[in-house]
């Protein structure tokens, strides 16, 4: 396997070649979205330019092209994640539409009062709502298992919320706030060993790792286009057959049905059933070409050079006496997510400073305020890193850093 | 105002110009997905070489970029149907997705036992299956009105459905399938009279007519962007204001919030509280730039073109014994959409054989299988027209019409 090339892949960004307050871009923000190659950008735009139409139901040359078009993305995604089936793999607009899908139709139907689901205080918001507004709804109850002395999910505080009682368990992938990698495997053979159902949240893992479905097993696995390159509008929703099956649909309306008559329906078969109205085919084929890049480049080597720069920057960060770091200790839990806080400024400021040097990170709470709650603070910068990043951008990022407080008025 | 030059139009739309089976491409399936023209590619191309971000949480430039783009493409799309407030524009992923936010949110919170839910047999699937999902779960009753002799909406059955157990009228603009225009404005105020919500689907009305929110007063009005020259993954859902604010959330996860508890959380304001997620920023540029081109022809200028196109096709389709035309008599009540049958024909056939001479048209249930079963048939045939649509390409239609029965071994 060749290694990765980053000034080779950076030819494919044009975005990334852009000056921003007089400074190079130094874009460390994937974790929110990702950036879009050239091979992306170009197959939405041959899509637009050549076989546009609406699919499924159209006897002609273009929504036919177009209806191959979208399953060939499906079976793309399918063999990315090695899931058994494409009836498995539900197209959504995003990562929360899928989790809420769940959550409305399996949710509604299946956790009713007394019964408990069970989640981590690092979820993001998009792994909490749809879970509180049910619980709400049914009179079911939410339990957060939360995290040992060295920042990780704490097994013994999960095994304990974890009963008979549990209907279902939904856990993050990797916290997109702490850059944290949970033991999902773990996860997920525990809860079935207690017969709950699994979701687990990978918005923020299969850009970044191998994740292999029948490896892990899980219920539900949900993820999203414009964390890997894709275009935004598009979200996966993995379901383990039987379970999809045996669910009503969520959304309802065109493409979905069998027959429908004026006062019942009958549904169509998965994927289907889950895929309501005009699909979203432009966004099907540049997830597809998205796919195709990173496996071109390799996840191995994309884990390998993000780590390495995630390596690079918690040295260097932990040189800055005045930087605190979030997250785990150990970079083995870790992925290229750092969050931190600068003494006595506020995170927003940091950010805004930063920008001025070029620099792109996040600020706030990174939708996971229980998170924050839990750590005792309102807020922190996050920086993450892909691919297309440099250890140059990290360098970047450092020395902006070190002029924070220097802007502020504060010493060194 | 200038008259359309319908060939200076086309040059805009490159798909358009190819060959499909050896003939030019008639491309007569705007009811289904409209293409893009060249402006409207180019502009998402540009926000994906240049400002591509993860809005709203952003402090640097890209984000902050990105959000005003998303912010610009909502107040066009207010200014486009004349919306007293961006606040009741709320983006979804399709018009089958807007209707359902209306059925979850306020149908299941608003609409119990006994209440009434009042469409039409013409409707859209997408206006029916949600509808009949509420009335299941809730013990509402969902009634249909019929049509009259002219094939119109049948006032009087109209307003003997509507009674005062009736909580929801849900009707659309344009019916997809006939081409009927219906009598919106005279279906709100008669349901407003009675004490009822109204919803209107205008995804087949908003690309072809002038549609006003404040003249028509609507309670819910819903439309699609890639019916209207913009991308498919974005629809529309204006809400009266006051509604909207006394609804729950729909979807929920990140940056529809205040704040969250682990227990429970606070919403944002509108339209935020209904927009979950990571939003697809890159349709809704994409739509901005539609409505820009749409404006820039004018919709009366299209208008008059559709309706020279269709009243020269009805003609010469009746000229043809063998064609049956479904829909209102009077081309007055008819949008640019025509559906029909060829004796002794199958429409898939027609359609696979108009395909052979490079026509596409659309051949099925059109989603209203009510209507279908109504009209005493299974599916038909529809050709549908827009401002990219020549004389010619109805030509080449009729010529081909009169070949599916040569083909299939009939007498002409």
């Amino acid at each position: 396997m060749e290694k990765l090339n980053v000034e080779k892949i950076r030819e494919d960004f044009p975005i990334l070649n852009q000056e921003v307050n007089n400074n190079p871009l130094a874009y460390l923000d994937s974790a929110a979205t990702t950036q879009k190659p050239l091979s992306v950008i170009r197959a939405m735009e041959k899509y637009n330019r050549s076989s546009n139409a609406n699919i499924h139901r159209g006897a002609y040359t273009l929504s036919i092209k177009a209806t191959e078009e979208y399953d060939k993305a499906r079976e793309k995604v399918r063999d990315f994640i090695n899931s058994p089936s494409t009836s498995s793999i539900i197209f959504t607009k995003n990562t929360t539409e899928a989790i809420n899908l769940v959550a409305f139709s399996y949710g509604l139907d299946n956790i009713g009062e007394g019964d408990e689901i069970v989640v981590l205080i690092t979820e993001h918001h998009s792994n909490i709502l749809p879970w509180q507004m049910l619980v709400q709804r049914n009179k079911a109850i939410l339990k957060f298992v939360y995290l040992n002395e060295e920042g990780l999910v704490d097994m013994n505080d999960y095994k304990e919320k974890v009963t008979d009682k549990t209907k279902l368990i939904a856990t993050g992938h990797i916290s997109n706030a702490l850059g944290t990698i949970n033991p999902v495997k773990e996860i997920i053979e525990y809860g079935h060993e207690k017969g709950a159902i699994v979701l687990i949240d990978g918005a923020q893992a299969v850009p970044h790792m191998k994740v292999d479905i029948q490896e892990l097993d899980p219920d539900f696995y949900v993820f999203s286009g414009h964390k890997m390159l894709g275009p935004m509008g598009i979200g996966i929703l993995y379901g383990r057959k039987e379970i999809l099956e045996s669910m009503s649909p969520f959304l309802s309306g065109g493409d979905m049905i069998e027959y429908v008559e004026e006062q019942s329906s009958t549904y169509g078969e998965l994927p289907y059933k889950f895929e309501a109205g005009t699909q979203n085919v432009e966004a099907a084929v540049g997830l597809k070409s998205a796919i195709e890049y990173l496996e071109d480049i390799g996840l191995e080597n994309i884990k390998k050079h993000e780590m390495k720069l995630t390596q690079y920057a918690l040295e260097r960060m932990k040189e800055i006496p005045y930087v605190t770091i979030y997250g785990p200790e150990n970079i083995k839990n870790r992925s290229s997510v750092i969050s931190f806080n600068i003494d006595d400024v506020h995170p927003h400021d940091v950010a805004t400073i930063l920008d001025s040097y070029g620099v792109a990170v996040r600020a706030g709470h990174h939708c996971a305020q229980p998170l924050m709650k839990h750590l005792g603070i309102n807020a922190t910068c996050r920086a993450s890193f892909y691919l297309y990043n440099t250890i140059e951008e990290v360098d970047q990022f450092i020395e902006s850093l070190k002029n924070v407080r220097k802007w502020l008025g504060y010493g060194s």
